[in-house]
């Protein structure tokens, strides 16, 4: 992450963020005059990030040791003497340089108000943009600088988490979905609703059940529901 | 975008920009406290949808309408008491519901620093998380609120049309999800199953009922059944 004239401390604070929350941690700044990083390091999670980060006098000098140079901007912002592609695009190009022995990949963000110059520009491979909504009154569309270094890191990582896969609970057995639907059944009758309501058929009645896509560990729970009704329902007290 | 007790302006702010650069409109706040939006107001380019937002008194009224409810968490941020996608597959599973006719999705965003509570997440078909890079030294990683739902959004539309025909039933609205989830707890207390059942409480019972992932038109179903159970459990004959 190169971070070309940002003036807000607390936008190159959130980028340190979201480089820390996507495990990044070289944070290169471009400045003509020192920045104070004291806001910046008040940064929850980054600190690491905010310590490592290396001020540089030009872009030349903050991209030198790298493979491949990717510049942020705003699509029609400026005439376009570059490749331009979506951040979905850039970053399967990114990775596969990563993947590379020597591979070293840098992502240029210009300043909040004015992105970056041609001159800036011009060190770049290729242009990145994340495709927008575009609105009819708005021009120049255009991120917050923090949420878009977000944006751009997560598609760097994205398919390497694209399953979470704890937690998610396992389906119930058709076995065991028939004897809950049997019960509801039992249910139904004593409590008079199916004598009310001619399509409440045992067919009917389990597809309400399998439509409810019960999980293995609610199906004790739903049995015990259904048999304290059944009780009641047969007078107990 | 349901933002549950966000304390900082800024980051509501933060939140209707990232909605303003996706395409979004519809920002709900719950807060028990009214909030002022004047820091707010003053995000880039988000003046719309903060003027749209509304303040709502709680969980339940905020999605009322809705036909799907995805909780954001911080992984191992508490017991996983409900399926847990990465966004990537959430996206998935929400697109789908809003490319059905009545399907309206909220996702909701907890406070920065307490996340969403037991009964607040009771609302949720799942949570959603996305994948951090894991830091040794880090417990619980959390995102900044304004990065994460530009990340968010940004998977809502990374890709548009990638739903296919998924369920041909619409969900149930989560207004009716809740009618349905009381009156059970009516049956359960009649029934005597509640002094049995410690923990048969109603975030319990919501929690119950919302992974039937109810149909909109079997609630009239369940609704019939529930009310002759209690109408036979009260006695009648």
């Amino acid at each position: 992450m190169v971070l070309v004239r940002a003036r807000n401390p607390n936008n190159i604070g959130a980028v340190a963020r979201a480089m820390h929350d996507f495990g990044f941690s070289d944070l290169r700044i471009v400045n003509e005059y020192s920045v104070s990083f004291e806001t910046a390091k008040s940064a929850v999670d980054a600190s690491e990030v905010i310590a490592k980060a290396r001020v540089f006098g030009s872009v030349a000098e903050a991209v030198a040791d790298c493979t491949m140079v990717g510049a942020t901007t705003a699509v029609g912002e400026r005439a376009l003497e570059h490749p331009l592609h979506a951040i979905v695009e850039a970053a399967v190009l990114m990775k596969a340089e990563c993947a590379q022995a020597d591979g070293r990949v840098a992502i240029l963000f210009g300043s909040e108000k004015t992105g970056l110059s041609n001159e800036e520009l011009s060190h770049a491979n290729f242009l990145v943009t994340i495709p927008m909504f575009e609105h009819e009154d708005v021009r120049h569309p255009s991120m917050n600088l923090g949420q878009a270094a977000a944006v751009c890191l997560y598609e760097m990582v994205r398919s390497a988490g694209v399953h979470a896969g704890v937690g998610v609970r396992e389906a119930a057995k058709a076995a065991d979905v028939e004897r809950v639907a049997v019960l509801l059944g039992e249910v139904l009758d004593v409590s008079g609703y199916r004598a009310k309501h001619a399509n409440a058929t045992e067919e009917e009645m389990r597809r309400l059940v399998v439509r409810m896509g019960l999980k293995g560990t609610d199906v004790p729970v739903w049995m015990g529901i259904l048999r304290q009704m059944l009780w009641k329902a047969r007078g107990g007290a």
